[in-house]
Order: C-alpha cells, then structure tokens, then sequence
C-alpha cells in the first residue's frame, strides 16, 4: 500500500473560504459567526475530491492519503484563541466527512486551535482537547503543529518549550505524530509556500537538535515536511554543530523521533534526500494538491507527482516498500490498527 | 588562482569584542564609546590571521579570501542607527588592516550600518556612505547585506523594496556585490548558523524571484551564501513556483544577477549545487573560519574545508576554473582590476 503522509484540501468548496472570511470579518465587529453556519453537500464533497485529490491517487497510483485541512488557510494569528478553535473544528470536521466518503482513500490529520502571543497557552489546552475530539471521535491519525502561529514573525517560544508540553502529553498517549507545519506568511519579506515553509521546517529541526524534548518524550514522533526543509541538503552542517557543540550525533538525538517527507519537485534534490536520510526516517508524500500544480515541461508529469519521480531512483525494495508505506505505518500508529481493523 | 569568496575575521583580537560590548552597554546608559577606544596592534592582527585563516588557506591550498567582520556579530538591532554606523566603521577598518598587512591574500567586504524599524531609512543612507568609504578608501571589493536587520524577527520590509535603492545605486556605480547574509539570531526560537542564516538565504531568494529588482538594476550581482540555503534542494519547487505564477524561468529572472557559494559541507549537497545550478553562478566559499569548526570523522578533514570536497568531485576543466576563482573575478567586478594592477 502506498501511503502519502502529506496531503491538503485545498480544493474545499468555496464555502468553507467564504465561512472563513466572514468569521474573520465578524471578529474585526467584535461578534462570531457559528460553525453551524457552514453549509457543504456530500455532492460537493465529492466533487471537490473526485476531480481533485482522488484523480491524482488514481493517475499516479497511491492508495492512501494522511489528509488535512489546507495548511496556509489556519493562519493562527487571525482573531483569539476562540477564533482559532471554531476555525479548526469546522476545518477538521469538513476533513472528516472526506474520512468518511471515501474511508479507503483518506485518513484525517486535523489542524489544532493554535493561537500566538498572550493566547499561546490556552491554545495548547484548546489543541488537546481538540486533538483528543479528532483522534477519538472522528478517527484522525495524526495532527499538524505550527512553529509560528505568528504566521510570518517567528514570535512564539520554540516547540520545544514546556509550553507545548501537554501537546506532546496528548499525543503520547492516543499514539499519534504532529507534521511540523507553519501555514501562511503574512510578512512581505517572507513569500509563504517556497520561504516561509522551508524556513520553519528548517527553524523546527534545529529547536529538536539543541533541545531535550526527546528525552522528555521519548515515543514522540514528528515529521518535517517538505524534505526537512534545508536540513538534508546542509547534513555536514548540522553534522557538525552537533559536534562542535558537545551533542550526540543526529542519529542518536533525533532520528529516532523526526521523519522527512518526500516533498522535494525534482529528481536531483530526492536523490539527495534518500542518499542522506536513512530510508527508514523517509517517508512518502507529495502534498497533493499543494504548493506547485503546474506539470514540468522537463518530465512532463506534474512537479507534485512526486511518486513518478521516486520511482525512476534506484532503491532496494525493502527501502522503497519502507519508504512508499511500510514507516507510514509506524509512525502513523492508528493507520495500522485502522487498516487492519478493516 | 583559487579565490574563497566568503571569509569571515571571527578569529579577531578580543579587543574588538570588548570595545563592541561596551559600546551597547554604554548605549543603555546614554552614551557612545568613541571608535578611538579600540586598542589593537599590528602584531595581534598578525597573530590571530596567522595562526587562524592564512594557516588554513595555506593547508588547503586557497590563494585569496574575501575578507568581512564576523557575520552573526554585525548585530545590527543594537542600538541605533549611530551604533550601526560606529560599528561597522571599526569593524570594517579592523578588516582594512587585515588587508593592508596580507594584501595578496585577503580583499576586503564591509559590513554596512544597517538598523531596524524607524531607523531603516537613515541606516540605508549611511551604508551608502560607509559602501563609498570602503571602496574608495580601503580598497574593499563588496559587502555584506542583511536582508533581516532586526535579527531574528523578519521585520524589515524585502530587499527589493526601494528603501534599499540607494544602497544598488551605489553598488552599481562602485561596481561591487553585496553577499545576502543575516547576522546574529535573538530568537531563540531560530537557532543562528543552522537556522537563521539558511531561513535568511532561501526567504531573499524568493524576494528576488518575485520582484522587478533586476530589470531596475541589470548590472547588480548578489551572492546567496551556505549554498544558497534550501534553494538549490528544491529547485524543483522554485522552477514550478515561476511557473504557476506565469513568471519567468529562474534562468532569466534570477540567474543574469543572483549567485551561490559553496558552503555546504557535505559531498553529497555540493553535488547537488554542481548538478542543479549552472557552473557559472557557482563561487567557491567556506565561510572560514565559521559556523562549523571541527573535524569530520567520516572525511577526516574539517567540515568547512569545501576546496577538499570540490576536489574529489568530478567537473570539467573550464568549470572547475569558473567555480574556484573565474566567476569570482567576474562578480567581485575590483578584484580583476585590483589583480591586474598589482
């Protein structure tokens, strides 16, 4: 079973968008909009996945995606921390009606209420409520934990403060992993899908290096999108701050905790990845439909269609069997259960 | 003649450190400490550079550096904009010294005075001024520019803003680059040397890829040090990203202007930047004496010893020579003349 552990809805029926800005409107009037004010079909549900996300699978042969709401659209910093609940709750259950139409195909990942500044610490209680009401009540595997609820200022304690502990706590003990995952840059100086992404993958994978938080939570499991950001590529780099700071090689301080994705547009720049990252720390995804749609005109297949790439680079099978699924369902660890259950 | 384009003096006599500590401490109290103040003889400039960046340029077989102050400490939200200013004029005479007592080995890049927030303006005025100064006066051949002067918060507006304008005048007219380099991290949510400095490369390049920057200044060349950040790891997602936006390919947008050093310290991410990114926007760098200082066990060789790893990788002749020194010529625009002269 080929798994992709990265994928969005960013092909939501208009009004979910629509909902969205009115309840960012409203906040600016000092009132709220209610989730019940969202009305979506299961046609348009459908729809929105059988011409979107679903026919990709099909074309490119995967099977399975760890779905969620789109990634830029949580934009944390908008509103309070009731803003960001009500906002996740409806982005969370849309995502597990998808669960539900098309239980063989989607598995939810649910985004969590954050909220910058003051707000910071009852957003942690609000995500693990919300987190528990996912997991346990809508079958959600897995969850998205944003480095910057700031959304483009980088002004929140790092992830491995014991602010975020009972986060942490909460996934633990429903055996589920968070993707590191900033969503939109609101700062001009910091373009969102090609800076800011990259740049917070990146910021995440240095707070786990210099941080005990594995220690803390030793069955913790996160993985880093977008191929680790600049991490694979710079391995010397972080190699070396390890040593020259007195800390245990990479291997043994966090690759027994932190996962990389596949989400890297070219051939060259996986090759990369899989060379330097032991395949059982790699795991498939292509963040379909996301952050680039247009087809190569040097493969002529999508920049996104990260499996025809894969596929085209030499790999043992037992890699590529670990790689396409096999550590999904490690990591992942109610996918297991959830596909066998079937 | 094999030139290190990205040098920096971290190895300085510790009266530089000292004076600079006073200098901010004496700004809380409301005062400045005169550049006259810093005590610092020729023989301790001599020992620190020949025990430090001449005994290694000598070991690896590197003829020339491009020589600036320590980046992290360029520090540039301390204070005011006439802290920047008195700073980067010690920081930048100290390198002149270097220069004076090594002429054939190091060239100088300054720092410039740039500030944060209500200051920017002013602070790019006077890095036009102390640009000028260095150039015309101390011979230097470049320079350093901050793309995040509030040091670790992204609160500056993007480069291609023209509030910089000035300073690309300048650089047109002098005929020198800038290196995009961030200095020091105060957020301790973005570690400096493996975090802040690749988000800060990455986040400029997508500021130029989206900007009219370079059809407002066609001759401006700008280095992207450590490889370019996560840019060359994902060219795939940068090509696609152009695409998508109906912009022009990488190749025309970017690549007439913008150039990448070779920080990266590992074989396998340097085969990358040479497969990825043409040879002739490829400048040998390795940030020495830097980020990364000890020794690799796999390699047996220090991790920033790029010239050993370039070595042992297969590229033609003609190539080879753009990499080590011929584009070099090309970009710092003085150092031919200043060659040629000698």
């Amino acid at each position: 079973m080929i798994i992709d552990c990265h994928g969005h809805f960013t092909t939501a029926p208009k009004a979910l968008a629509a909902w969205r800005e009115q309840q960012i409107k409203a906040f600016g009037e000092g009132v709220r909009v209610s989730p019940d004010e969202l009305e979506i079909t299961d046609d348009e549900i459908r729809a929105a996945i059988e011409n979107g996300q679903l026919k990709l699978q099909t074309e490119r042969g995967t099977d399975l995606s760890v779905f969620s709401p789109g990634a830029g659209k949580m934009a944390h910093h908008y509103g309070d921390e009731r803003t960001s609940l009500d906002w996740s709750r409806v982005a969370n259950d849309l995502i597990a009606r998808v669960c539900g139409l098309f239980p063989d195909r989607f598995v939810g990942a649910c985004q969590l209420p954050q909220s910058p500044g003051d707000a910071l610490e009852t957003s942690v209680r609000n995500s693990v409520e919300e987190l528990e009401r996912c997991v346990e009540e809508l079958g959600f595997v897995g969850c998205l934990l944003n480095p910057d609820p700031s959304d483009g200022y980088y002004q929140a304690p790092p992830l491995t403060d014991k602010v975020y502990y009972p986060i942490y706590e909460k996934m633990v003990e429903l055996d589920v992993p968070a993707m590191i995952h900033v969503a939109m840059s609101r700062n001009d100086a910091l373009q969102g899908t090609c800076a800011h992404y990259l740049a917070g993958d990146t910021a995440a994978f240095m707070q786990l290096c210099t941080s005990d938080l594995f220690k803390d939570f030793p069955e913790l499991r996160l993985v880093i999108p977008h191929g680790g950001g600049a991490v694979p590529y710079h391995w010397g780099r972080y190699r070396g701050f390890m040593q020259d700071k007195g800390l245990p090689p990479l291997e043994e301080a966090v690759l027994g905790n932190v996962f990389f994705d596949t989400c890297v547009y070219h051939r060259r720049g996986l090759e990369l990845l899989l060379d330097v990252i032991p395949a059982e720390n790699v795991l498939f995804a292509s963040e379909m439909i996301g952050a680039v749609r247009g087809v190569d005109p040097e493969t002529g297949r999508h920049f996104d269609d990260v499996k025809f790439l894969l596929d085209g680079i030499d790999m043992t099978d037992e890699d590529r069997a670990a790689v396409y699924g096999g550590n999904a369902l490690r990591v992942f660890g109610r996918l297991k259960s959830r596909r066998v259950t079937e």
